[in-house]
């Protein structure tokens, strides 16, 4: 296989590494703006990576799959610059962290020139997985660098044919995994302070394991259509208690003022009264207005 | 059966109505301060009960269990005003809304007089469940409640000895729960605007589902305090991101400052430099400042 890298920082020697344990004949050419850096230089040695001091070398070669992994804010200039190398065979694959936006027009200009364009948001750690890693695709050619990835076991989920996409789920649940923690970090915290972790552990684990999360998603959204009022009182007590106890109640104040603001949605009143059936049809009747 | 109820609302009713189905033989004797109003007498009516007009004559009889459930403000005064009628046979339960700080205070007192005193925190939806409510109980006499509650088939779950730990408990627990909802709501209102539902919830549930919720515990709470400060640079471009499309960002707001805290808690360097082995560890270096 033969496999271009434009920026060859983590991303891509972690990559590169993990393709070699695939394939030993595997080819790399890469570029990085640090080319002379002594770092480089030993990232591409250690790879028998090919290391070009301009990206446009790196775009003329003949590749199954080009990645550009540079620092969010170049990643459009990385791409403009190789832009009239670039063919129609290779997979074009942006790993970087720029904005769905920039995918987005990147990807347009891309399908107007017949290439391929595929937005890559990698979801795990590349020190772990190397070219292993969870990375969620969107854009054209997505299915075909599956089918590629599935002879190097990359492990590629499809998320649409648009890019951007891959970019924007890896933010929303980013809101989750990470609020998530940053709420449980409270809880707990509470519950050692009152030495009573061991039987909240024990309260909160029996609840989430007992029935699939998708219940638990339509149980939470759906019950605050009808008692967010109610809750955000609870919440106010709860943000006390959190107080005299010298516990910052970030998550806690943060979530008495989503009540607040479910309350004043008037969800209910805009379903004519009839409490919706699940958490689809909240969000429709909250985003539709 | 003989229970007595001070304070005859939603929970006497519910509860007693349930008590009913049991034992159709079941007494009640019960006050409430609106005892002369329209609404209180049908509901003693309904269930049979022994309506006084003050709530020394409920406590002069002689009862398996004593509930008291007032408004919370009124809780230490409804004991106080039954203090001398009351013996050491009867259990006598708390079921309001009071303190953990105030029903500690009774439980105290009530101690000293050798009298059992049982903190009651109810934990679910009383007109679904009636008298098997699940309630949380601690405080001396709770594992006597627990035996009689058995033959009721009520859902008593025992929480230590000491009053308060109870109500505690049903306060951390909700800044879970409620906090998850919130975080819930502004995760899939965005995967919803996005035109990212079915996706997103694809991603979360089989993330979710895939291991023993203390799992996940273990593994977010320990993770942010090598991460955080990786990770609340990603929330400030999530916030931008909700903002972008008009979702108010409360519960990422609340992460991103939540994490910045866990970055100055500095809980690595407590200890030093070893990653916590598990969030117990986490929260004890957190809460021993």
């Amino acid at each position: 296989m033969r496999i271009g890298f434009i920026g060859f920082g983590e991303v891509g020697y972690e990559m590169s590494k993990g393709f070699l344990t695939e394939d030993p004949q595997a080819q790399f050419f890469v570029y990085d703006p640090l080319y002379e850096k002594e770092e480089t230089q030993q990232r591409a040695k250690k790879t028998h990576a090919t290391l070009f001091s301009d990206p446009q070398s790196v775009a003329k070669e003949t590749l199954d799959v080009l990645f550009v992994a540079v620092p969010a804010p170049f990643a459009e200039d990385a791409w403009r610059s190789i832009w009239s190398e670039l063919n129609e065979e290779t997979l074009h694959v942006d790993l970087t962290t720029a904005s769905a936006q920039v995918k987005q027009r990147l990807g347009e200009d891309m399908l107007n020139e017949k290439r391929t364009f595929i937005d890559g948001a990698i979801m795990g750690a590349l020190k772990v997985y190397q070219h292993k890693v969870p990375i969620m695709v969107s854009g054209t050619g997505s299915t075909s660098l599956i089918d590629w990835g599935k002879s190097t076991h990359m492990n590629l989920t499809y998320a649409g044919d648009l890019p951007g996409d891959a970019t924007n789920i890896k933010f929303i649940r980013s809101i989750f995994t990470k609020g998530l923690s940053a709420l449980l970090h409270e809880v707990m915290q509470a519950a050692d302070k009152l030495a009573l972790d061991d039987i909240i552990l024990d309260s909160i684990t029996r609840t989430m394991d007992k029935e699939p999360f998708e219940q638990i998603i339509n149980r939470l959204i759906s019950s605050n259509v009808i008692h967010s009022q109610r809750r955000e009182k609870e919440m106010e007590n709860v943000i006390d208690f959190l107080n005299s106890h010298g516990i910052e109640p970030q998550m806690t104040k943060a979530t008495r003022d989503k009540l607040k603001m479910i309350t004043q949605a008037n969800i209910l009143e805009k379903n004519q009264g009839d409490p919706p059936k699940d958490w689809k049809q909240v969000m429709r009747l909250v985003n539709c207005t």
